[in-house]
């Protein structure tokens, strides 16, 4: 049995899909971030680093998106997730989801989140009036040089979906305009009609 | 035959040193970043994130430190560079490698790369005031929470080997005093002095 820590509006939402792609037996936990849940001592012995997703395991808790959905690929290898015997393709997999991770989720955490990167009120207020530029930097680069279609990699929908799928639902949060990114923006419309993402997302939202 | 391009500080280098590790056949390219050679129309072709380390391979080119680790490890299995059989294992090198690239290496990168951020010079001064306490709370997780040593991961050497010491080489740099984690500081005393290092570091520096 696996058991994912998330809140709704995270990139939780990335392995929780994969989780029902996957075919897995697994449950949820929601933390509360309002409450402050995330920094609580019973929460931070589950995770050290007060953050979401952590998926607990019987061998132990793991952390890290990128981590998490190759995990659940090779755990699950029947869902045919990732080109686990292509060491070329399964590199092509990680390096967009590392993207994803350090590039543009970053530039998204700067509106909400600057307070890890500064304690002055009057750069937190910089980083966010600066995030369509920097967010929008990154789609466009996944628009124009990552995405091949009609799945990220190509043929085969694989962990990058989800990934793609949870990051571009904030776009208009973010203050960028999808139809600025048609494939994404088809992608994000094609992806909220499957199954897994319907019920994950039921779940988040209940 | 692959080819790495890198530059010299960068974390180019753990991906070099995991080259040398595994015994590839490979040569590096030296982008020169004073000259703003990371972002000529040439380097843009090779890597249209205009960063470094990219590796060219003979089915194309692969990004990201920790997609880039993987591959060496899975393309060169005799060197036993990670856990390839068994996925949880796995998933930790993954886990620990993805937070040196999203958590550890971006809050250091604040400290000369705030323009990424903000277009505010206030903000930039601001962001790299922080940085020893945002790097150093990223230091103390890796200290008390993740380094099992001797190595990274524990009895064995693995792609986070390389890719911790090639971060821990900025601690002075970040203003962090590397008294301070002793475990880390061993850790880096012994990777100097490992023949694979050296030849990197080596042709770093040539």
């Amino acid at each position: 049995m696996i058991t994912l820590y998330r809140t709704q509006g995270t990139c939780a939402l990335a392995s929780h899909i994969a989780l029902e792609d996957a075919g897995a037996d697994y449950t949820t936990v929601r933390i509360d971030f309002a409450s402050g849940q995330q920094r609580s001592e019973a929460y931070l012995k589950v995770n050290p680093k007060g953050r979401v997703p952590a998926l607990v395991t019987d061998r132990g808790t793991l952390t890290e998106t990128p981590a998490l959905l190759a995990y659940i690929a090779q755990t699950f290898p029947a869902a045919r997730l990732a080109p686990l015997d292509d060491p070329f393709a399964f590199a092509r997999v990680q390096e967009f989801n590392s993207f994803l991770c350090s590039t543009l989720h970053i530039a998204h955490a700067h509106r909400m989140r600057g307070h890890r990167w500064s304690d002055d009120a009057a750069a937190h207020e910089a980083m966010r009036r600066f995030v369509p530029q920097s967010v929008g930097a990154a789609w466009e680069l996944v628009e124009n040089t990552m995405f091949a279609g009609p799945w990220v990699m190509g043929a085969d929908y694989t962990i990058c979906d989800p990934y793609l799928f949870t990051l571009a639902r904030w776009m208009e949060g973010d203050g960028i305009d999808p139809a600025r990114f048609p494939k994404i923006l088809d992608h994000r419309t094609r992806m909220a009609e499957r199954p897994s993402v319907r019920k994950a997302l039921a779940v988040e939202t209940a």
